[in-house]
């Protein structure tokens, strides 16, 4: 069975993990979400990329979800200790040697699929990785930032000077920043009032992935982030309409478990793109047109008539990774409903 | 008094530890050697620089004279572990920051003198310490590996057909290798057979090297290597003319004490240029038109009429720098002799 995922960082690590277990033979080809990637002290980070590498590969903080198992922060205090920054994101030494490697390889003029595939040469994850496209897209996020806030600059601060065009103190600061500052630093403590993948209309997708969506017998979106994570998948010209067009069962899993994200904070970019924090809400965004099947938590179960209105078949089952094997049951459903869809 | 001290890597560095103790008001300008800078992983290198840096900023791991204090190698391990090389140079991961931050600035489009600058910044050491160039030079060495070297190559094997133009199995293979590969890898195992500052007939002195020149009371050679440290700085034109015309004492302190080199290999690589390895011979090396004074060894006092004769003040003096005070002596006879110099 060949199976095609589209997967954000953590919850979609995880969901491979279950997805492994529950179809140990599967062809399995994860088309990984590229728009929280970040140039820091001139090296390209891919968290999103490095969290499924990591997790398949038994390399992961199984505590933190991301990052290496055993690491340590030597390299980011020296940094720091050169009044080099960012301090908030969290680079351990270890995990500096991908970012390395990768930098190296993408300077040597090599496309991050390429280099994507090298680094699994180690990681040997169990599954074809590829990043959704090898331009670089960016996701970016409008915010207003709290006067006192570091980034809000010195211009925001009270008894400074309001010349034309700038903000009046005490209202905050308008300010365009890169997602990972949205998400690691200010852990998305302001409203997201726009969320915009940068460069997503220019993107191609990477090769091997549209290939990949239309040999595909099934297509999952796992409980990854509807917005950043899976929105900014689709938002490469290419990779809806093939999902749309494959002609196979296209099957979610609800990252909202009653009206709350089950990790992270997917609810505060939901609101940007004006989707509530339900489950039947994500479903009824991604729309019957893209999606065929929707798994919701037990608890949601009451809004399974309402999904299956809107012409997306939906069963309600337990959603919550609490273990492997919890997840390779969610891996299962997902699978099961898939072949529902498809003897329609 | 203003004083100009070209200098290497660890010897120079431990010598100028010595002579800061000895004038701790003096006003001292380092011009370091970057011929042995290398770019590994990505990144850019500056072993001399850093070594002056860490050992005169109190950061240096005194055992190994180079590298950085309490250190780990775990990145390393990691990029191993990716099968990226090169292996046999040491990178430490609290080390690895400094070359993450140069390179990041380089890259940003700050010359290389304003970069050691910036790091000088944080490590304070005493010194103004500026590149000897900006310009790009790497000293390369030309060798004869033996044919079960990794580098020689798998031509050069037992059993290897042995076209036109190839060696001929036994004899070895003549390479051309980074200074680095030859001192680190091969621990200079090999004999040098020539050693070229590979860019450094185009080079520039870095800014402020001339006027530094220019403006000295006093212009020392430490006992650094006189062909790989002191010898590249000045091939880089217009270095050797500005210590000729300077009109003030230049003196120098022998690495070579008894017919070997106090630390280090610098044998391997005066052979290279037709100069034995003893102290008179690299006084002559540098010659009367260079230096006015140089300090020997007193164990190579017997030298010491020989090097007059050739027109080069001479004293011999202990030349160990066991320790800080001993290294401060040796500074305090380098000023002596300059003065004796200067009076004539």
């Amino acid at each position: 069975m060949r199976i095609v995922v589209l997967a954000g960082g953590i919850g979609g690590a995880r969901f491979l993990r279950g997805l492994k277990r529950a179809v140990p033979d599967a062809d399995i080809t994860v088309i990984g979400n590229t728009g929280d990637d970040i140039h820091l002290f001139g090296l390209k980070v891919c968290p999103d990329l490095d969290t499924v590498m990591y997790t398949l590969g038994d390399g992961i903080d199984e505590e933190r979800g991301w990052g290496r198992t055993d690491e340590s922060f030597r390299l980011k205090e020296e940094l720091a200790a050169y009044g080099v920054g960012p301090g908030w994101f969290g680079l351990g030494d270890r995990d500096f040697a991908t970012h390395i490697v990768r930098t190296q390889m993408l300077a040597a003029g090599y496309p991050l699929s390429a280099v994507t595939e090298a680094l699994c040469d180690r990681w040997q994850p169990g599954v074809r990785l590829i990043p959704m496209t090898d331009d670089r897209v960016e996701t970016h996020v409008a915010v207003t930032l709290p006067d006192d806030d570091p980034a809000a600059g010195p211009s925001a601060g009270p008894g400074a000077g309001s010349g034309a065009g700038e903000t009046p103190p005490g209202s905050g600061v308008r300010k365009v920043i890169h997602f990972q500052e949205y998400w690691v630093r200010l852990r998305a403590s302001v409203p997201a009032e726009a969320v915009v993948p940068v460069g997503a209309e220019q993107a191609k997708p990477a090769p091997g992935v549209l290939e990949a969506i239309a040999a595909a017998d099934v297509i999952l979106f796992p409980p990854s982030n509807p917005v950043v994570s899976i929105g900014t998948i689709l938002a490469v010209p290419g990779i809806r309409e093939a999902i749309a067009e494959a002609g196979v069962p296209v099957v979610g899993l609800s990252p909202i478990v009653g009206d709350r994200p089950v990790r992270g904070m997917a609810d505060k970019v939901l609101a940007a793109v004006g989707v509530e924090s339900t489950a039947w809400a994500v479903a009824e965004h991604y729309g019957s047109g893209l999606l065929d099947g929707w798994l919701v938590d037990t608890v949601d179960a009451a809004g399974v008539e309402r999904i299956e209105e809107a012409g997306i078949r939906c069963r309600a089952v337990p959603l919550m990774m609490s273990d492997a094997d919890a997840t390779a049951r969610m891996a299962r459903e997902a699978l099961a409903l898939a072949e529902e869809v498809r003897a329609v």
